[in-house]
């Protein structure tokens, strides 16, 4: 076989970085002169805390074990394992992120599959020659526009910012809040009188980024076992519909896009849930062992680090976000968002390009929707290249 | 949660049958009172010989591994696991039935998602009010028309069977051989000037199902586990592509609509492939646990067993396959589809309803763009609903 060149998730849209970095690289590799790779949004920062607890979640998977495409003929999304299910509901149960009760779940290749089948799903059956509009509040996550738009659906399309949408016309409009890229609550900001579908991109409601000051109780809730455990190679999400004739249609869509999502990845999915969910239930472990008190330990000690090399450098600035009661962890808590949304300082047009100086690599405000005075910086890389990311920063200097 | 309605692949498409059983069911569960359900194609038959070969194909996974979204930066399908890259060449290159020197492979969730990003990839990129037509010979897989239409692209429609295309316009054709549901081998049967380009899905050109009479190395070839080894649940397919644009384009559908695909199934999917082809290249098992040749032996037996049952019968005719020469086994060989395509006796106008009264659930012939003299059932559930299956049909009787 021949092998191509390189390329990564953003490349293949967007041609403007350079091979990605990945779990394997070691401090050895990470010289002044490396390039970090701070644009893509792969977690691997809670791996540390996987590591501790690797046998508890170990998985073991023979031969004959899960061949069938079915997993819950009962269940109108019958490719999903019951036990997934029902963990995923005690999780949210604990965390108290979201309402499961009188909700339908359906799971799905991760996120990015349910937020199709949602588009899918709430889109007008009656399909015509003017696709409904989808709009989503900028800054937005630089992925949507494509994924609406990629197979030129006649069913919707993308429409843009949410707080300009002036058309009177039916639409749909995305709410990601936590929002990807600035970490800001978000709420709907259209203002129009034509009928309106909301989508909710929970991927970030964790209490280990944001405080979780409301059970949200959404008519479509989108989740991902990625950005909640940083397990990203699973590829499993899953959504929670208050709608069955919804519920039901998305579903349709994950079966005639994939037949159904990988068992392997729900049977793992279902043991790490319960490994965090026990050791909240069964008080066994000390607090430094429960997965939310370690992840979110990790944020706050890396943006407390990233803050003071922002502030040192002269070059960019970050968003300040509100403080808030947790009704999780039962404190008054700070924002500890997965990306940084830098902003350049006054006469600096150009953040993407500031950072490339640094050999740091973010990702351009320009593909959220804004200017280019804005670059997002993923805060979930190893250890060793987030260390080095911050002391590049704090050298930051205007030229 | 509220659990809504059963459903099964093919209900929430065309609602006309009843939960499909899975494969907890038992012989007691068999009374002849019970439903067969042989609409579907769950590929349960291996699963007896991968009970033998368990602890070989166990997989482990620890908490912290397979993590990143990342698998291969080197390579334009970064997503893919290389040792499953490497497993699957070897095994094209032990069975002989395609060619992977000089070729792109690009691993997808299930060949589901490849089928629609081979459309994607080779539909014309400046997209107009005239989507490419997409054509296949009736009778052709049920599910091509929804997976097509299902996003009403402007990039590619269903135009139906490829029989009767006479359109002068640029199309593509899509190729499946050995053909679903009737097991025939199949070559292009587009008669026109208009500019067409082909998709061959392979997934079942294995020498369980088929004589490998010839190394296939046509533009795009799709391939699915779930065929080949039985392993649904897992959602692996791959696509081996000659062209690096075509390729690429492909690898970026499926990172638009799922973010890659499951590394616990592309792990799983390596390990039981490299235990086939280890099999083979050792020689130290003996005959009856190869793979191929189990496989090969359980579908000669489960035909025989058939096609008496099918004589027996005054109901029903079957379709006779010419026997041809194998490369793979190096004998002359008969074909044993992993579907029985039937048809009725002269007289009896439904094939559907005369399965219906021996309580056996068929997929009608309707769904394959044919009349209802046809139905296709599976010859691949398990053993004691393919005995009884078998055991009715010998007693079908026409009224």
């Amino acid at each position: 076989m021949v092998v191509a060149n390189s390329s990564s998730p953003s490349d293949s849209i967007n041609n403007n970085c350079f091979p990605c970095s990945n779990d394997t690289m070691s401090l050895s590799n990470l010289s002044n002169n490396s390039i970090i790779d701070a644009q893509k949004g792969d977690p691997l920062a809670f791996g540390s805390y996987w590591k501790q607890m690797s046998d508890e979640c170990t998985v073991v998977i023979k031969g004959w074990e899960l061949m069938s495409y079915y997993s819950d003929s009962s269940n109108m999304c019958w490719f999903m394992l019951p036990e997934l299910r029902d963990e995923i509901e005690r999780l949210h149960h604990l965390v108290g992120n979201a309402v499961t009760k009188d909700k339908y779940i359906v799971v799905g290749n991760g996120s990015s599959q349910l937020f199709q089948a949602a588009l899918f799903a709430v889109s007008p059956s009656d399909v015509s020659d003017h696709p409904i509009n989808v709009v989503v509040t900028a800054p937005y996550y630089s992925e949507y526009k494509n994924a609406i738009n990629v197979l030129h659906s006649r069913m919707f399309r993308w429409a843009g910012d949410a707080a300009l949408y002036d058309e009177n016309k039916p639409y749909i409009e995305v709410v990601t809040s936590p929002n990807n890229p600035d970490g800001t609550l978000r709420v709907p900001m259209v203002n129009s009188l034509a009928e309106g579908k909301l989508i909710h991109d929970l991927a970030y409601y964790w209490p280990q980024y944001t405080p979780i000051n409301y059970e949200a109780g959404h008519d479509i809730m989108l989740f991902t076992f990625s950005k909640c455990t940083g397990h990203a190679g699973s590829r499993i999400g899953w959504a929670i519909v208050k709608d069955i004739a919804v519920a039901k249609k998305m579903a349709t869509f994950v079966q005639s896009s994939t037949m159904g999502v990988s068992k392997e990845s729900q049977t793992r999915a279902a043991k790490i849930i319960a490994v965090i969910c026990d050791g909240y239930q069964n008080f066994k472990s000390n607090e430094s062992e429960l997965f939310f008190e370690y992840s979110k330990r990790l944020m706050r000690e890396r943006w407390e680090k990233f803050r003071g090399a922002i502030e040192q450098s002269m070059v960019f600035n970050v968003t300040k976000y509100p403080r808030a009661h947790c009704n999780f962890t039962n404190e008054i808590s700070e924002t500890y968002p997965s990306f940084a949304w830098l902003k350049c300082e006054e006469g600096i047009e150009n953040s993407h390009h500031c950072l490339r100086k640094l050999n740091i690599c973010g990702r351009e405000g320009e593909r959220f929707g804004v200017d280019s005075k804005y670059v997002r910086i993923s805060m979930l890389g190893i250890d060793d290249e987030f260390n080095e990311m911050v002391k590049r920063l704090s050298n930051a200097k205007k030229e």
